[in-house]
C-alpha cells in the first residue's frame, strides 16, 4: 500500500456526506423523502447545506459528494445547486451505511485512486466550525500519511446513554513534520454499545472515552484493504464499480440497479469499524449534536421569554420551556395559544399536528411506526 | 299578598333561562357571541337546548322563556326553533343578573301576574333529568302556596372553592298537602362567599351547606316584595316594564333601550337573596356541574382508551387523560398526535389553536384578557 505526500494528496481530498436518513424522529415536519437533514429549519437553510458550507473551506465543491436516497436525490439537488450535477450519488435502495460507504469511496477510487477521503453525517450541528476545519484536515493529512482509519471523536458532556461510546488507548506521537492543526490523536481501544446510564457516567469520568460521531477519514487504499480482510464482498463490490465507472460511467446505473440490492444490511461500524485494529481517534475540539429529536433541535432555536421557542405566531400564559412549530404556509397559519403549558412540543404542518412532551421525544419513532401500521396515515409519512 | 292554589297556579308556572354568559372559559371554541351554553357539544345539542328539554316536563314550552344579549340572540333563535319567537327576550345592553332578572319577571308578570317562575341557568350540565324535574315542581308548588324564595341547592361532593355556598338551618315542616315529590326544603340562613380549601373542607363535613348553584324559584309578587324592600329602582323598573308589556307592547323596546343601560350592575345574589330573610334550600336530588372550564367539560365527554377524549381525528402514544377537541370543518381537518402528553386539552378551530394543561384551565380567561389588549387578536373574540 502505497502513501503519497501530504502535498500532493491534498489534491485528491474528498468528502462524502451521508444524507439517506429515513426522516421519523422530526414528524411531521420530516417525512420519508424529507428527512432532517433537508428541512429548512436554520434561517432557511438545511442541515445538509450547512454541513456542505461547513466542510467548503476544506475541500473544493467539485470534491464534495453526496450519497441519498431515489426519494430524497431532487431535493438534494435542489438544495445544492452550487454543487456538480455528477456529486450526488443515489442509492437504488437502502442497504445501511457499509453499502453506502463501499458505493461513495468506489465513485471517488474512480476519479482518484490515491484519494483520501471523509465520510461524514449529513444532519449533525457544529457551530464551530472553523475548529471542526482544523480537526478534518488534520485528519485527511493524517489519512494520507498513514494507513489508518481515523474517526473524530467527541469527547462527553454527560453521560448520554444514546450514543455508541470509543474508548481511546496512549495518545499517538505524531511523526516528524507535525500536522498544521495541532489535533491530538488517539488509538482507538474498542468500540462499545450504547450504554447504560451509569456505565455512561462511568465512561464521562473516567476520560478515556468518545461518542462515536459517525465521521470516518481514511484513504481509497486503506478502506480497501480493511473491506479486503473484513467484508471481501464489498471489497469486490467496490473494485468492481470502480472499474464501472472508470471504463464504462454510462453502464454505471445499471450495474449498481443489479448489484446493489443483493449486498448485505450491515452498518459501517459493525462491518468495519469495530473489527479494524488500526484505528485512530482525533479529538474533537468543537462542539456536536447530532439533533436526534425535536428536543435536541429546541436547543438550538433562538428562545424567548420563558425559554419559549415560537416558530409561530403564539400566545403564551404561564408557559415555559416549550417549542411551537408552525410549518403550514402563511395564509393558512393561525395563532397557538398556550395555557399552563411546559416543555412542549407543538408542530403544525399542512396535514398533521403534533404534541410531544419533551421528555418523550425519542418515542415520536414510535408513533410514526403506529402511522405506518394503519392505511389511512400512508399519506402523513 | 296573595297565593294561589297548587292547582290553579300550574297555569302559570314560568320557567326563565338565563342565557347571556360571556364566553370566556372555552376559547377558542366559545366566543362573545357564541359561548359556553350554545355550543352543540353534547350530541350536536347545546347546553342552552338540553336546558330546555330538562324543564319541558315540568313547563309547557310556551311557558319557557330565555334572557339573552343581542349578540347570542340570533343564535338562541336559531337553536330554540321551537320556542315562540317572543319567549326570547334580549338585553339590551349586560347588567349582570339582577336587572336580567327585573326584565325577565316583569314580562312573565305581564303575562300573569300570579306567575310562580323559575329563573335558572343555561349552561350547566344536570343528568338526571328526572330527579331535576321532580324538585323543581315541588319547588314551583311551594312558591305558590307561600311567600317565599326557593333556591336549588346542591349537596356538595368536594370541597369545592370555585362555589358560593348556602348554610342551611332547620328542615321546615311541610304544611297539611305535602308536596308530591317529597323534596327536602331548609330555611337558608346565610349565604356565603367561595370558600378558602380548609373552609370548604369544613362546610363539606358538616353537612349544613349548599352550593349555590343559582336556580331561582319564586312567585312574581313575591318577588316584587323582594325588590321594592332590597331594590325599590329595580321594583320600579318591574312594575313600569310590566305595565308597558301589558298595555303598550310595541313600545317595550324602545323602553328598555332608555331606561335599561340606567340600571346598576349588580348582581340577583347580592342584590336580593343575601338580604332577603324569607329564603328556602330545596334540596337537589340531582347531580349538577356548572362546567366551569374545558377540564370541567372533558369529565361529561366519552373517555377512549387511557381515559383520552377524542372528538378529533388522533393518534396517541404513552399519553392519557387528554382532550382533543377539533371543530374545524370536516375538510380542512388534520389528525392530531400525542406523544408522552398527560391531561392537556387541546382545542383547534378554524382561526386558532389552544393548548392548556388540564390543571390550568381556569386561566384561559387570563388569555382571552390578553388577546383582548392586541387589536392583532380582536378578530379571534
Amino acid at each position: 500500500m502505497t502513501q503519497g505526500t501530504a502535498a500532493s494528496q491534498s489534491d485528491c481530498f474528498y468528502v462524502l456526506l451521508m444524507a439517506g436518513g429515513r426522516g421519523e424522529r422530526f414528524w411531521p415536519l420530516s417525512r420519508r423523502d424529507t428527512p432532517k437533514h433537508l428541512l429548512p429549519l436554520w434561517n432557511g437553510r438545511s442541515l445538509l447545506q450547512l454541513a456542505v458550507e461547513r466542510v467548503a473551506p476544506v475541500v473544493p465543491r467539485e470534491r464534495i459528494l453526496v450519497i441519498t436516497t431515489v426519494g430524497q436525490a431532487p431535493k438534494v439537488r435542489r438544495q445544492l445547486g452550487d454543487l456538480p450535477a455528477g456529486n450526488v450519488i443515489v442509492e437504488p435502495v437502502g442497504r445501511d451505511t457499509c453499502a453506502a460507504v463501499t458505493l461513495g469511496a468506489a465513485l471517488v477510487g474512480a476519479r482518484c485512486p490515491d484519494a483520501v477521503m471523509a465520510m461524514l453525517p449529513a444532519d449533525h450541528i457544529i457551530h464551530d466550525v472553523q475548529a471542526f476545519g482544523t480537526v478534518l484536515r488534520d485528519a485527511l493529512l493524517l489519512a494520507a500519511r498513514e494507513p489508518v482509519i481515523v474517526t473524530l471523536g467527541i469527547p462527553p458532556t454527560e453521560p448520554a446513554t444514546g450514543y455508541g461510546y470509543i474508548r481511546v488507548g496512549e495518545p499517538r506521537t505524531s511523526g516528524p513534520a507535525d500536522l498544521p492543526g495541532g489535533t491530538r490523536f488517539y488509538n482507538a481501544e474498542a468500540f462499545v454499545e450504547k450504554p447504560s446510564l451509569d456505565r455512561a457516567r462511568e465512561y464521562l469520568q473516567s476520560g478515556r472515552y468518545r461518542w462515536n460521531a459517525g465521521m470516518f477519514i481514511w484513504s481509497y487504499a486503506t478502506l480497501l484493504e480493511g473491506l479486503r480482510e473484513h467484508q471481501p464482498r464489498m471489497h469486490e463490490a467496490a473494485l468492481r464499480w470502480a472499474e464501472t465507472a472508470r471504463t464504462r460511467p454510462s453502464r454505471l446505473r445499471a450495474v449498481l440497479a443489479h448489484e446493489y440490492p443483493e449486498l448485505p444490511r450491515i452498518s459501517i461500524d459493525y462491518a468495519l469499524m469495530e473489527k479494524a485494529r488500526n484505528v485512530v481517534v482525533a479529538d474533537a475540539t468543537f462542539d456536536w449534536d447530532d439533533v436526534g429529536s425535536w428536543t435536541a433541535l429546541a436547543r438550538h432555536l433562538p428562545a424567548g421569554e420563558n425559554g419559549n421557542v415560537f416558530e409561530a405566531e403564539a400566545v403564551a400564559v404561564d408557559s415555559s420551556g416549550n417549542l411551537v412549530y408552525d410549518a403550514r404556509s402563511r395564509g393558512t397559519r393561525t395563532p397557538v395559544a398556550l395555557v399552563g403549558m411546559q416543555d412542549t412540543v407543538v408542530v403544525l404542518t399542512r396535514d398533521a399536528v403534533l404534541l410531544v412532551h419533551k421528555s418523550q421525544a425519542q418515542k415520536v419513532r414510535e408513533l410514526v411506526r403506529k402511522l405506518e401500521e394503519d392505511p389511512r396515515y400512508r399519506k402523513l409519512l
